[in-house]
């Protein structure tokens, strides 16, 4: 055991310990949830990403000593190489913006620097607050490494959602050929194919992918330089150019400050944004899990339109069932995004020169990108890749609808077109029986144009009709 | 056009309107969303009970004379008799916690009582602060109010649910003997009756009806007397008690104080109390309009279980077409209610000695209300009352379902069950042909056991099994 | 009366209403809310666009007589020139999927068309489906609608977004050199100008602008030609260009078709993405409300650094008080926009071939910004423009802040910095009393270094440091 | 490594997991989240309590042998005795509405059994279906097994809100004489004691207290004996009785069988008003904790109406900085809060005979519960208990509030009063001076009348002005 001190008292901490006595205090004030910040393994890769790229601007201006920064750059490179969960133990419910998460880091690399240079733990020779946290306050970097963290995790979240839309166009393809009865107020309507169907969730999804990417972008713009309340007060001259160009170095991606400091640290509506687009990504997710669910329903008193593959047995008392459980997964998903879109919202209400809330901001965002990430393969291996189409039955059921009234009252008007569709109704006939039953067309015609995969495709229907 | 001054200065106000400055200043500020007071009668109402009730008390503890009570009384009682709304103009967004509304009604009144004392308006023998307005506060005023127009308004639907529930009943009564499939992760599942269905709905509805009737009685407890921030100050000795006497003389309900005045100010919770049994409401009405739609999906490529009433036709392009308008209607209700929930929670969220946003939680939970106090007749009228169950489909469903392999399970053991279940699914047969085929049981025997149903009354089923 | 027929029966209609049989059995059906589709104007100018345009290009293509366009044109152009609510009388709380409001509109331009041509009404000559909804479909038509009405309506919130980010601007000139103390957490930090601060403000809602200018530009790509389900099925050769292209000469806006006609009727996520912008533009809304009314707090007993325009009296008991009433408006915008994202999101998420929820989405859009519209500038006005700062409040609150010990950190280091601020702490004196009384800097120097002003430029105090 | 086969094929499981082929097969389709069912260990405890009870009652039935109850009772103790989280280790974002967790359990059970009478894992003797999962249903035992979690579970909170609600029943007497100024839209108002505005905040959460409470008791039904969907199919005569009986003994908690089983399996509406007391509780706290941030602002720019105890440094920029870290713990537990009630919301929307969404529910409520259960103690310890008041500040800011004035129109009338409150106001001078300059009081009462203490206790003013 060593102990620390800081303004209001001490603490013994357990020298394997390369943290200090401010989180020592943060995890007497709040463990409360079991979630802890190292369950986001790029927000504290991030965050060590910073404090590596400022030590090496502060040397440049001359500021910090040439064994300081070899000393912080070696301790921050061996917790980027060998993550140490141990050592980033918060809880990621922590009131004061985050200045403990910040401590934390600062504590960590001070005491392994230290110990680099002197063989024990201490603050004589690298000190957390006058040299980690040199010309940074918690207020720029706990929002910077979370817009660095964020960056990564849509980065995976958009692989993702690309390999899923590759998934869906490959279903386009395969059922461009399956006719199949439309709903409309899940009432029956006019006949399309399974792959239009399918090209409509395709193109949602290409859409996601691109919203993604541009919330993406502005994850490039950090707050890094504007310490407190945004007037830069606290950095030295020439250290936010040397910052920026040392964080390209370590990190190969091009982050710039942000335009107006003040905006950046008052208002945290970007987050609004973002989780919007992961909503919206969820929302259509849902639709096309609710439509699965519907369109496999069955296997015989259902619409049994496609068949989804069997992953597991679904009943414990039912022997046979087989529910379609990927896709509840999925719609589970959503459920938990929405609620993380609110909790964020009200996160997002900030004060005066801060917003204080980052780090719930932070775990609802990563949770929803993580829960996307992880359920969007296990949906296109398990679920879409080999779901089959049931092709009789589709066609069937297409050939059925009363909606193909609505080619009499393409050629006719819709007067009579209603009295065909009545007729077929109170008779249980199909259109089809009707029309030829009237006179209205020849068996031929009718066959042609009564026929669903020529409602498909208007100008088959128009080429043939005329 | 007369004049009217106050302490920030002057304006002028047509003559025909009772309302003074304060309103005409409220209106210049406020005037930004088309929904005024006057939209929810029984606020006014409330209103104007309470001043009428003040003014007794007053009286009656020797404050005011004999000439301004009887005034005031009468001025009170033409507008409720005699609703005006122009004279209550105001917009519901208000900053100030409601102070406009409460001048309005002050300035209304004294104007009123100073006319039917002296012949014109104006506020010399009865002035709005301190004649109508006396031992009383926005503060407890505006929260009172709500509470007696709320009590009001849930007495309405808790009246329109009863008679959902009573509708319901009888549906239950109706479809006792009609067996249909069950469905789970909508996949086919054992049969029940379809008046088994609907005790669900019906026992849901009842549910609900209690909880209105619990959150109703809440609101019979007023801060009245609390005045600005919970300590009475202002009020004369005796007014108290002579003001909850002429309450309950005016309206014939027993209010009673709060118990905790500073609490009844500071904290709004339990409009989330009452919102959530709106919201709770709301979602099982979305669930039955939601399985009404499934239900009746088809015609003919649909479950078909049941018809709902044709209401109109169902499209502009689309002959024959009918659509379920009505759940539809429901489930929209449902969505406002949910974001109603949402304003309302955030809403709740008060500081210091007074929640400020009354106004909005009045809205927003007298239109939960009326969207569902409207909506319930309709959609017992025009959908549950002549819905009707198609029997035979149900019958066919029901007997087709693989999930009859539970009979087997019950009896012999799971794994031949699911034997069992297997070769019906693949051999495209029934249960019954599989168990008779596979010698598991007689075909008498199967047909009474695999009788969907039995299956719908265990007792029935142990009977003949044993 | 005159009495209209369809495939259900017969209705009897009021001579003098241009709507028929389907609007009238719409009104039986749907009256819940108060809420009709006229409060919308744009929403029926743009049905009546496109219906106009949809005759036109069915003319041009030979489809419909030379008299029946002009006629259909005439009575599209009265009911644009002289907006009619009571034609348009229908709850925005349809089933259907808008098929009522489609049908309105339909009936009213055939039955004016028809005594255009007839001198009586009727649909001999013009028939709602067969030619005033010729190519169309309900399900094509009504977002469509949507769409150009939310362009029109954001294109008014842009304008009053960039009028009250102009304002903004005047005041960051105006606050330059107000120097006032920053918090974080509440707690006094570092100084700042309130021109600084303002200049967050400014940039957050110059950052809605182009947001709102953002989502308003995929508002003119359109679902028109889609029809019933995306096939395009109903049209006739030709018309959708025609269509375009006489929208176009209509309205003088580029509205283009939407990409994938399945996808466009499928999913409505573009709205959560429309309601996310209202909302974070709301959100930063509220923050500078709230912020206000704490900056503005006392007069005597609050923060007092700034003080807002009194509108108008604060109580109705206690005299001379005022309240922010206008931020406190703008704050309850923001709650409602929240729950009208709620409804907005479980509204989108639709079924299959269609989401039929779009009128309560429309609404709930057209609410939120409704809401925004008219509050920006009556916020600007009232409350913004005439804010006065109290210099010498925040001159004297800036220099008492214990973190002017971050000055001392600056120069020496945290440790130092530490014991300068406990000290000041306990002896309730400045650092500035501090730092001179115990020799770390000459009074000169500390008089320059802590001088507040200085610490909201670090150029200066770089400058003046070295 | 086992292998074990099901109707879908076979899988290889490592010898030492008790659990099987399902669980397996759902460790390979579900894992998401991170968040495993054995997170919560009340539910994995209520799982096999029934499972326990559910073999007792079938031994007494005669449906299963001596030593299979007794193998069975043995396992499960064991497994309650020493709780083995690996056994357990699914997703809580399952598919299937819990049948992969009703499967692990049965397969834990049955392996374990079968070792125990057969010295190895198997299901011969024991089978998981056929004997652990006898006379239930998934679709009983889940949502039964989640009411008894959450009775514990809400249990703790009650506990933890009883302790919550005496600390603070402490502060109320401590501060039942310091004299502060009320304030109303964050505008100095009339004064009241910290003990009076203390007061509020107890009062409402003893309400807390009791809608836990009321809530906990609804757990006691739980739907054990509806098997699948609601008919009871599937039980064996005598087990409901014999069931509840077992569980009774296992538990000393007399759990009953809910009124209406179909109700009770279809409608999860239950958990919206579980949830509601919890977000309404938090919402409380969020006031609590607000309130307490604004009254300790400062320490010298702010309110420094009370000081909380600093539990940690504040800032790594700002020497001196304290920040109120522990009320800012307990805003975001609120917004959390908040997220997880609209998560619950939405999938408490079922369809059909059942709502399949219950683990995500229970997820979210057992999160929602445990933020309170471990927030509310570290709250009170680490603020409340040692949070002090600045007296004589409170008592100065008390004396200069405009709004004594009250005292002028209560003794005198409202014109007169708002006289006083402007000439005060303009010449910045307390009301106290005002009135004893302009004669309407003598120095003698206008002291008495005027004394803030003498305000907040209407008797005692009433006593000294008669």
């Amino acid at each position: 055991m060593r102990t620390e001190n800081d303004t209001l008292g001490s603490r013994e901490i357990e020298d394997d310990h390369y943290y200090g006595i401010q989180t020592q205090r943060a995890l007497e004030n709040f463990s409360i949830s079991g979630i802890t910040i190292d369950k986001i393994p790029s927000y504290i890769d991030s965050l060590l990403l910073i404090k590596k790229s400022a030590a090496i601007a502060n040397h440049r201006i001359g500021k910090i000593s040439n064994e300081q920064v070899l000393a912080i750059s070696q301790a921050a490179d061996e917790f980027l190489t060998t993550p140490q969960a141990q050592q980033f133990p918060l809880d990621i419910y922590q009131g004061g913006g985050g200045t403990s998460t910040n401590m934390n880091v600062n504590e960590v690399l001070a005491n392994r620097a230290n110990e680099i240079l002197t063989g024990k733990k201490g603050y004589d020779v690298v000190h957390p607050n006058t040299h980690i946290n040199m010309c940074q306050s918690t207020n720029d970097v706990i929002p910077a490494a979370m817009k660095m963290s964020i960056y990564k995790i849509l980065g995976e979240l958009e692989y993702a959602l690309s390999s899923f839309v590759e998934i869906l166009g490959n279903k386009v393809e395969e059922f461009t050929d399956i006719v199949k009865i439309g709903r409309t107020c899940l009432q029956d309507a006019l006949p399309l194919t399974l792959g239009q169907q399918f090209s409509g969730y395709c193109s949602a999804f290409e859409r996601s992918v691109l919203q993604i990417n541009n919330v993406r972008r502005h994850c490039l713009e950090l707050p890094m330089g504007a310490t407190a309340i945004g007037t830069e007060f606290g950095t030295y001259p020439g250290y936010k150019d040397a910052f920026y160009h040392a964080l390209h170095e370590n990190t190969g991606i091009n982050f710039t400050p942000e335009k107006n400091f003040f905006d950046a640290l008052q208002n945290a509506d970007f987050w609004i944004t973002t989780s919007a687009v992961l909503k919206s990504t969820a929302n259509i997710l849902n639709k096309l899990a609710s439509d699965l669910r519907l369109m496999a329903s069955g296997p015989r008193a259902g619409l049994a339109e496609i068949t989804l593959p069997a992953v597991q047995p679904g009943s414990s008392i039912m022997p046979g069932k087989i529910n379609p459980v990927i896709p509840e997964m999925a719609i589970q998903v959503y459920f938990r995004i929405l609620g993380n879109d609110l909790s964020i919202t009200r996160a997002c209400e900030g004060e005066l020169e801060l917003n204080v809330w980052e780090s719930l901001i932070l775990n609802c965002i990563s949770e929803s990108c993580r829960l996307l990430t992880e359920c969007l393969p296990l949906f296109s291996e398990k679920c879409i890749k080999n779901l089959i189409a049931n092709r009789e039955r589709c066609a069937e059921d297409a050939g059925s609808s009363l909606a193909l009234s609505t080619v009499i009252a393409t050629i006719f008007d819709y007067k009579i077109a209603s009295e065909v569709a009545r007729k077929a109704e109170t008779e249980g006939k199909s259109i089809y029986q009707i029309v030829v039953e009237s006179g209205l067309l020849s068996t031929e015609k009718a066959s042609q144009l009564l026929e669903p995969s020529v409602l498909t495709c208007p100008e088959l229907f128009n080429e043939l009709y005329k």
